[in-house]
């Protein structure tokens, strides 16, 4: 018999030789119809891998973003399999699962795929997942595996195949198919119930423009036909709220070729959006304590191998400035500087906690081919702030910061949201994580322990943690359901001492702070993007570039406009009037289309009872209401954030 | 007979060879005795030189910067004539004048100059001064010249000359002293009436380490015992209030080696000063109708080409970082930035004038040797902002611009200013000015005519002007009567050009506007460290870091202090206790010199009546004042800035 341990701690014995999918069935029958996958002692497997010895378990349905990664690449090889009936001799070369969905690289010789071929292809797929195949594991000399290529006529799976060491190598075979795959899988095709192939694109073989171009394939797949509607209802949503339109449409932002890629050039109306969410910030932190710095976005060498960036983070860095002889790197983070002035005045535990904010600017060199809008840029605005605290100050602070993260959730409206706790890999220290495996223990229990208590939503990731510490990445999901990575909040016990940092403690001792890194509000790029999909462009009166715009009807009611939007500047409001030429239906027409919060119409009527018509953006005419009365409506909704 | 033009536009004839002392002479019997040079078609030279063509004439005087620099070079023949009758043998480098004052390298072969020696020379230098010997200019060919310096056996000079081209070497004498020397200089000793030698140097020949170092004697002269007074006690003040010192003791900044020379670190303190400055800063533009953006620090090499900036300034960059086969440079200024937010949406004469404002972060490279304080860096916080109008906009729009300054003026107390309008020069267009001669004259006159026109005081210097156009840099004297360049104000033609910009005018024609580069309160940097001396620390209650500190008599006022202290801080001011279980007489002592200044000292007889017993910074106790009148005074004082 041997003991298997569940997530809850619960130990069950099993016979050895017993599966994941026994397991699942000796609990219910229910959940052994939903599990896709298991992790048994920290591995992912198939289910009908046999358990010889005691073990931990974790049973993974769809819920989980492992299950979903796992049912997409099952349905790259079930695509496969219809493209293989539709084109014999097709040729393949990788597969993989993606955030949403999966894609399959393949050589269809002299053919071209058309729109129409995905239509067939998706019949296809849905005919083959009926038949209930499994996925079925075979293990496989490197021999006989390249054997069954070279018959195939297969260049790519044996140039795949030259980097595998045998005896690791294994098949997944279902219905006609087989493939090269290091799996795992689901466990059979019948879990397929929804089937969307969304684009054929071509990609050359290995990245590498000399090289043949081939066909890529992308799909999407669930386990049932309403998680399909709703994905395809939130892609055509996503597309109407995309912030790269949106971002010109508003005029937010823009880029330029001689500036370089990544680089975002804040227009008038982006930068009113970063004022009004610095001033935020700004508030937000000082009531909670934090002093604010301003620092350089250069140092030299030496600073950044200090602090491990050259040593574990150079790839996310730009280029060295040669300067009288000294290397000079432009800031990917904002730490090393802060600890710098920590650093520069004695401190006693009366200082402790210090909080050091500054919505500081880095730099970081994101790949060209994965920049995309203000989501992966490569010049970040950052709502920074380093946290040097004692270790018993630790577990009140980090719950600080956590319930700043609720407190702007709320303002925003955002409602789902999960707490990713990313862990180190103990396989790569000294490589990706500096080399303290008790410390990483240690200070992974302190962040665990703080996120039980707060009963704040999260999940565990191994290797992922900064190279300095764990760290959790606040997940949220936009207004249609949009999932995106936005702030993150660290801990840090290698740089306090990298950087020699102490403060003299009650005991009159030197002692080492901890350092807690955040971000609530990522970064200005992010956060605006994702804010500009969760409204649609249309912001939040506190937050709109104008607020309200003035729209005479004619020429004549211009002196009474101007004396409103005199009245309302003298407020702080921002208000435009819509002086042109024009009809009133157009200018109508126009404002909304800028999504101006409210629109003040002003006619005879209008000016003789000293107010204006309002309509609401999306909610039309309001009827008439006075001047004063719409004045303090407005700065109360704007003071408050409302 | 000839014509001789003076600055006001007079014209009076005088016979061929008069000298400008005579053409003085001619006009007041006080003025010859006062001016000290002559500026002769825009050359400076001797008052002895003959005139013999028509010619336009400035009779220069102590009061002039020109002039200030000829009777401080003089002053350093002077010395050197001292020197030489002192230590006999000595040979001579070079002896310039500066801002304030003039030195001269020297070899004294093994002996040493001492301290006492400076009293010494200084008497002596008196004496000779007393002689009235006459500058005398003599034209010598360069065989003469060597020989004279060969038997005199000085490598220094014989080094000088193998640069020099024969028929344009002079030497100067007076009384037994002769020097190679360009000229020119003042009449005669005479006018030398108060003389102090403040510091003795060592400097390496050509600044070569590798070189002998040489003895540099620093002095500093003036035409009356009284002005020589002003300067010493203006320097005694200049040193207590020295920003580098207050810097340190009031936490405003800091430096470090692993960042680099040149990039302030901003500590809390300073940053609320940033942020106080950025806040008038930005609601002074709102105001004017500024828009604000924000742009990246970096930009591809083409950029600078198409300004202009690695064509005509790249000495002043940084050097370049290699990405993905493209070179980028850190920004020195943000004006292309600017322009291709301009450039980004087309505009009609309805948009303009389009200013847009940043707060923007440059770099420039400054020699490590230059580097000084807050006063010279290489990492700017500019309050920069960028005009884009039409010709006929322009006057207005620059007397706008010169109006913000003297609105700043008023809030800070500086009572004296000049602008210095700065001109192209004719022979280095091309090299250090865009070539376009009639653009510059052009342009040349428009800000002329505006300076005329608001009655600024202002003087005209050729030769340094931005290379994009002509500049107006506006100079000020702090309270203690020191000069700082601060700010800047420039008019471009150039890049509109290059960068192709253009808007729709009323004709419905394409029209190339006019830029006005502007920085009224200049850079943080600067700008700070001249308010740190400006109010030797003392900063008006707006700008200062800690506004109030309380200080209780003892522990059991705690509570009422910290009731304070909220009401306080929900009126938006920073405000402090002084917690520690010292006397109150310490803790008066230690704020007096934190320069808090508001001290609220809380005993019994304050909490009984609701009050504070107020101290005020430099002024002392001012009695008990109500809690409530106390706030609303601070914040009167606060809002209103003064």
């Amino acid at each position: 018999m041997i003991n298997i341990t569940f997530p809850d701690g619960n130990v069950r014995q099993y016979e050895s030789g017993v599966s994941s999918m026994d397991v699942a069935k000796s609990i219910s029958e229910g959940l052994a119809k939903k599990i896709l996958v298991a992790e048994l002692n920290g591995e992912v497997v198939d289910l009908s891998r046999p358990i010889t010895t005691d073990s931990t378990i974790k049973l993974i349905t769809w819920e989980d973003a492992v299950g979903k990664n796992t049912f997409w690449h099952s349905s790259a090889h079930l695509m496969a399999e219809a493209v293989e009936s539709v084109f014999p001799g097709v040729k393949f070369w990788v597969g993989p699962a993606l955030d949403n969905g999966f894609y399959y690289d393949m050589d269809l010789g002299d053919r071209q795929m058309t729109e129409e071929d995905l239509a067939l292809l998706e019949n296809k797929m849905a005919e083959l997942a009926k038949l209930n195949n499994s996925y079925i594991r075979e293990e496989i000399s490197k021999k006989d595996a390249v054997s069954y290529f070279f018959e195939k006529n297969d260049e790519y799976k044996l140039d795949l195949l030259q980097n595998l060491a045998d005896g690791g190598i294994t098949f997944y075979k279902q219905g006609n198919f087989t493939d090269l795959c290091r799996g795992p899988h689901i466990p059979h095709t019948g879990h397929i119930k929804a089937i969307k192939l969304t684009n054929i694109a071509g990609a050359y073989w290995k990245g590498d423009e000399k090289n043949k171009q081939l066909t890529r394939v992308y799909g999407v797949t669930f386990p049932n036909a309403k998680l399909l509607e709703e994905h395809l209802l939130m892609l055509e949503e996503a597309k109407k709220r995309d912030h790269r339109k949106l971002g010109k449409e508003l005029s937010i932002y823009t880029m330029n070729d001689d500036i370089g890629p990544g680089l975002i050039l804040w227009m008038p109306n982006g930068t009113i959006i970063i004022e009004e969410l610095e001033k935020l910030a700004k508030e937000t932190e000082e009531a909670a304590g934090y002093k604010r710095v301003v620092t350089p976005h250069i140092a030299k060498e030496n600073l950044y191998i200090t602090s491990g960036h050259l040593p574990y983070y150079a790839d996310s860095m730009y280029p060295p400035m040669e300067l009288d002889g000294t290397k000079y790197y432009l800031k990917a983070m904002n730490c090393p500087h802060h600890h710098k002035i920590f650093d520069a005045e004695p401190h006693s535990y009366k200082d402790m906690p210090l909080r050091l904010a500054e919505y500081g600017t880095c730099y970081r060199y994101e790949q060209s081919g994965e920049l995309f809008g203000l989501m992966r840029v490569r010049c970040l605005h950052m709502n920074d702030a380093h946290i040097y605290c004692s270790k018993e100050q630790f577990a009140e602070e980090f719950k600080a910061v956590n319930a700043m993260y609720l407190k702007y959730f709320k303002i925003f409206g955002i409602e789902k949201y999960v707490m990713r706790l990313s862990l180190h890999d103990p396989e790569k220290l000294g490589q990706k994580y500096v080399n303290e495996p008790e410390l990483w223990l240690e200070t992974e229990d302190l962040v665990r322990k703080v996120l039980i208590e707060t009963g704040v939503p999260f999940v565990e990731v191994k290797g992922e943690g900064a190279f300095y510490g764990p760290k959790i990445d606040v997940q949220i999901w936009s207004a249609i359901g949009r999932e995106f990575t936005l702030a993150t909040n660290q801990v840090d016990f290698a740089q306090p001492r990298s950087f020699g940092l102490s403060f003299t403690n009650q005991h009159n001792e030197q002692e080492i702070p901890l350092i807690i890194h955040r971000a609530p509000l990522g970064t200005h790029e992010r956060f605006i993007g994702f804010l500009l999909e969760h409204f649609a462009g249309k912001l939040p009166m506190w937050l709109a570039p104008v607020q309200a715009k003035i729209l005479p009807i004619s020429d004549k009611f211009m002196d009474y406009c101007v004396d409103i939007k005199q009245k309302m500047k003298a407020r702080g409001i921002r208000v435009e009037i819509d002086d042109r030429s024009e009809k009133i239906g157009k200018k109508i027409r126009d404002t909304e289309l800028l999504k101006v919060p409210y629109m003040l119409v002003v006619g005879e009527k209008e000016m003789a009872e000293h107010g204006v018509s309002l309509r609401m953006q999306g909610k039309g005419d309001q009827g008439l209401i006075q001047v004063d009365s719409l004045i303090s409506g407005m700065v109360d909704l704007i003071q408050n954030r409302r």
